[in-house]
C-alpha cells in the first residue's frame, strides 16, 4: 500500500510557491502579502498563526499579524477588517478563530472581502466554489486535491464516497470532486450519520474521504480491493504507554487498510500537513487576481 | 403508481400563501412586493414575467414590472438595481434572463442584494443555501422539495440519486437533500456525463431526480421496485400526429415506470408547475426577514 506522504507533498508545493514568488519579486513587483488578525491570547491560535507566518516567510510572502486584546469590541474588529479590505498592500486576510464570545464569528467572517477571503469562509466565496466559478477553495479540501494530484490518483469516472457532511470538509469535498474539472468528474456519494447500510457505499468506492471525527472508524474490511483512503480525522486517544499520555488517531484504522488499499494517508503526516498549503496557494491566487497575472 | 400532481400541489401552495398574505394585510401591514425587471422584447420572457405577475396578483402580493428598452446599457441597469436594492417598498427583485448580449448577466445578477435575491442566483445566496445557513432556495429545487413534502415521500436515510450536475437543478438538489433538515438527511449520489456504470446507482436508488435534458432517458428497468422518480426534464420532441407538431417529453420514460415505481412526476404537469411557487415562497420569506416576522 502506498503511504501518501503529506509532509513531502506540502514541501513540494511550498517549494513551487517559493520559486514562483521569487520570479514575481525578481520581475520588480512587490511580494504577495498575507495579513492575519489574532484577537486575545488563545494558546492554540498563537501556534497556528505563528506557523502560518513561518510558511509565508519560507515562501517569500510578506506577512503581518495584527494582535488585538481580548476586550476588542465587535465594531472595532469590523472597522479593522474594512480597513484591510481596502488596503492596497494586503492580498489575503484571515481572522484566526475562535474569537472571544462577545464577538459574532459569522459577522466577522462575512465582513472579509471575498477577494481577500483566502480561508474561503464567506458565503459568496463558498457559492462561487460550489458553482465552479472560481473562489478560494477552503484549506483542507484544497490540500486533499493536491494530494490526489501529486499521487496521480484518478478521480474521473471513479466512485468517491465522502463520509461526513461538515461545511469545512465533507460538503466542499463532495462538491469539488464531482465538478467538471481536472480534479473532479467523480461520481460522489455523500454519507453521514443518517446513512443506512454504510458499507454498501464504502465497499463500492474507489476513493473514500473520511471526515467524521470517530477514531479508527473505517476498517479495511469495509472497503474494496484497490481503494484509496483519504483520512481527515485527527483525534487524541489517551495512551499511558506514550510519554505524552496520548496518541493521534485518524478516522481510518490505518493498519487494517494494508493488503486491501492501493493508497492511504497516515495520521499524522497525511492530510494535516497539507492544510496549511491551501492558504498559501490562495494568497498567491489573490495576488494574481489583483494584478491580473496569469 | 402514484402520479405526483404538480398542478394540484402548486395550487395548494399558492392557496396557503394567499391565506398568509391575507392575514398580514388584515393586520394592517403592507403586502409583500415583487419587482421584476424586463429588458427588451423577448417573447418567452414576456410570457414568464406575465405569469409571475399573475401569481402575485392571485396571492395578493404587490408586483411591478419595470420594462427597459433593448438598448439599455449595463451601467443603467446596474444603477436601477441599486435603486431597488435600497427601496423600502420592494422585498424581492428578479431580473428576467436572458439579457441583451451587450450586458453581462453575471454582473447584473451579482448586483442584486442577497436580501432581495428571491431567484437565489447570487453567489452569496448559493453559499448560504449550500451551508444550510438560510438563503433563498432556487425555484426548481424548492418546487421539488415541496412536491416530496406534499406526497410525504421520506428522504431521511434514503438513497437519492441525482442525474445531472447543473447549478440550476442537479447541484443544489444534491446538496439540499443531503443536508441535516426535515427535507434532507438522504444519502445522495450525484451522477453526470462522466459517471461509469450508471445503472449500478439508479438500481439502488429510493428516489431518482433526473435533470439531464435527454428525453425519455430513464427507463423503468434501470430502477428498483418502489422507487420514486422526480423528472425535471422538458424537451420538445417533434410529432406530426400532434396539432402543435411536437409533444413535451421528460427525461424519464413515464410509461415504463408503471409497475416498477411507487410514484413519479409526469411531464408536463409535475415539476414544471411547481417552479413558479418557489419564487412566491421566497418573496414572502424576504418580506418576513425584512420585518422580522415569524
Amino acid at each position: 500500500m502506498i503511504r501518501i506522504d503529506g509532509v513531502k507533498v506540502a514541501k513540494e508545493v511550498k517549494e513551487k510557491l517559493r520559486e514562483e514568488t521569487n520570479q514575481i519579486v525578481n520581475s520588480g513587483r512587490r511580494a504577495p502579502h498575507l495579513t492575519a488578525i489574532l484577537v486575545g491570547l488563545d494558546g492554540a491560535s498563537q501556534t497556528y498563526v505563528a506557523s502560518k507566518e513561518k510558511d509565508c516567510h519560507e515562501i517569500g510572502f510578506g506577512s503581518e499579524v495584527i494582535r488585538m486584546p481580548e476586550t476588542t469590541t465587535e465594531s472595532e474588529l469590523l472597522e479593522l477588517i474594512e480597513k484591510i479590505n481596502q488596503s492596497e498592500t494586503t492580498d489575503g486576510l484571515i481572522v484566526q478563530l475562535p474569537l472571544p464570545k462577545h464577538i459574532s464569528e459569522k459577522k466577522v467572517t462575512d465582513a472579509i472581502s471575498p477577494l481577500k477571503d483566502v480561508d474561503g469562509f464567506t458565503p459568496a466565496n463558498f457559492g462561487l466554489v460550489t458553482r465552479g466559478e472560481g473562489g478560494y477553495i477552503p484549506a483542507t479540501p484544497f490540500g486533499i486535491l493536491k494530494l490526489l494530484e501529486a499521487y496521480k490518483i484518478e478521480t474521473k469516472g471513479k466512485h468517491v464516497v465522502v463520509l461526513g457532511r461538515s461545511n469545512i470538509v465533507g460538503r466542499p469535498m463532495s462538491i469539488l470532486l464531482s465538478q467538471a474539472s481536472p480534479t473532479g468528474n467523480a461520481t460522489v456519494t455523500l454519507c453521514h450519520s443518517k446513512t443506512e447500510n454504510l458499507e454498501f457505499y464504502t465497499k463500492h468506492a474507489d476513493i473514500v474521504v473520511v471526515a467524521i471525527g470517530i477514531s479508527e472508524f473505517l476498517k479495511g474490511n469495509m472497503l474494496k480491493e484497490g481503494a484509496t483512503v483519504i483520512d481527515v480525522g485527527i483525534t487524541r486517544v489517551s495512551d499511558s504507554s506514550n510519554p505524552r499520555g496520548y496518541v493521534l488517531k485518524g478516522d481510518a484504522d490505518y493498519a487494517s487498510l494494508e493488503g486491501v488499499c492501493y493508497a492511504a494517508t497516515p495520521v499524522p503526516g497525511g492530510v494535516g500537513p497539507m492544510t496549511r498549503t491551501g492558504l498559501m496557494l490562495n494568497t498567491l491566487e489573490a495576488y494574481k487576481k489583483k494584478f491580473n497575472l496569469d
